[in-house]
């Protein structure tokens, strides 16, 4: 990852379940958080995409390896980096840690699509604006 | 409540909380579940009078007792009803069950809205399927 | 509300719905946030109170007035209080803030519940921190 | 998938995204939907592993691939099978649909851990009941 985008916060209650850690489908949650922090550092907020643009990062694929568990109140640090960038599609890695610790990795794939659904190219000043971030 | 919709489905593990039991706001997410099927029981999906009308139901207020905890795997019985109806507000009141034992009451007021965010009637049709059911 | 926690966190994509503003039962999410923090500032971890002398702030009641829409990428602001305590149930109230535009109120009450669910009085050393709050 | 079980419920409107569409870390919730019915299918409640035997099925990796989008109120089924098992080590694999199309493919690796978090065998009975189905 050429840069990354730090974001922190912490594990809430909700996002708890009874094994007592934070529950896997949360990782992605907190990922989403990465991408949007990683947008904004970059000079834009990913809604503005959406709402100027109508140009809609889909989800196409997401996975993710959880090594240790968060848990409830632990202070987390998502390090969101791109992986992949193209105009149609995208791709984020993540670095899930707490303090020095590795609690999971994880990627995702984006394909830019319309308001009809149908993939389109990315608006040129937003692809500029990511691209400017190394890659 | 005059009529009431019944729904049926099993508390999820993503829903649970490190105390072992159902978190507090999968309680409002459940009583949606409710609302939802009591419009189709009247004879409409919830989706259409938004698709089709560009009329939202917004939640004005909501209010929940929790008496007994929900816990994973256990079937949660959710019973829905009007209790109160005009153009503009619809109020919503539940009970949700584990068997005979009442868990939790709760109730939500809605609000017509356009997609601009001001208030609005019900369209008449819809209007019109929600009090055949005896309100 | 006699002392107040602010707690400032973002509205998450994961949080909207389909008609586009965060859904409704997410503000109960934050609600805890602002518990956690208000908890945090009286001097211990909400975890703690579990994990070192089993004692759990189990939710009865929750309700919400909603009164603006809060959209992704919001800066929200829970100012979090205490407006009722005793050994044996605490209220804390709500107001969740976009800026100086009040997006909604709430309130929940707990009841100090033990690891067999039964009520039992909250441990001394908690209940001071909470009381030293000012109420 | 040398057999699958099936579990099916409707989009929850809890469960959209101001894209209009079900957001992308609900597929993982909707897995556990099919991983707990496999189990149920297989004689037992998943819960009574981790209550009975202090046994827990973390998960170690998951991913997803997002083909079709699912939206608010569709009837969502999803086939679930088991890709591999061991004594430590169960792979889940599913199919996410709507009617014939095929929305999203999954699959969960998990792990048996105590309640130290420490790996650890499947219990014999639970083990054989997984196995019986096919694998």
């Amino acid at each position: 990852m050429a840069q990354t985008t730090e974001s922190r916060f912490r594990v809430r209650y909700a996002e708890t379940d009874q094994m007592g850690m934070a529950y896997y489908a949360n990782y992605l949650v907190w990922m989403e958080v990465g991408r949007s922090d990683y947008c904004r550092e970059c000079g834009f907020s990913y809604g503005d995409l959406e709402r100027n643009e109508q140009a809609f990062l889909t989800v196409a694929e997401a996975s993710c390896r959880y090594l240790t568990a968060a848990r409830y109140d632990d202070e987390i640090l998502v390090e969101t980096g791109i992986t992949r960038l193209s105009r149609r599609v995208v791709e984020f890695s993540y670095k899930i840690k707490k303090g020095p610790a590795l609690l999971a990795e994880g990627r995702t794939v984006h394909v830019v699509i319309g308001p009809n659904g149908k993939p389109r190219s990315m608006p040129n000043r937003y692809f500029e604006l990511l691209k400017a971030t190394g890659h």
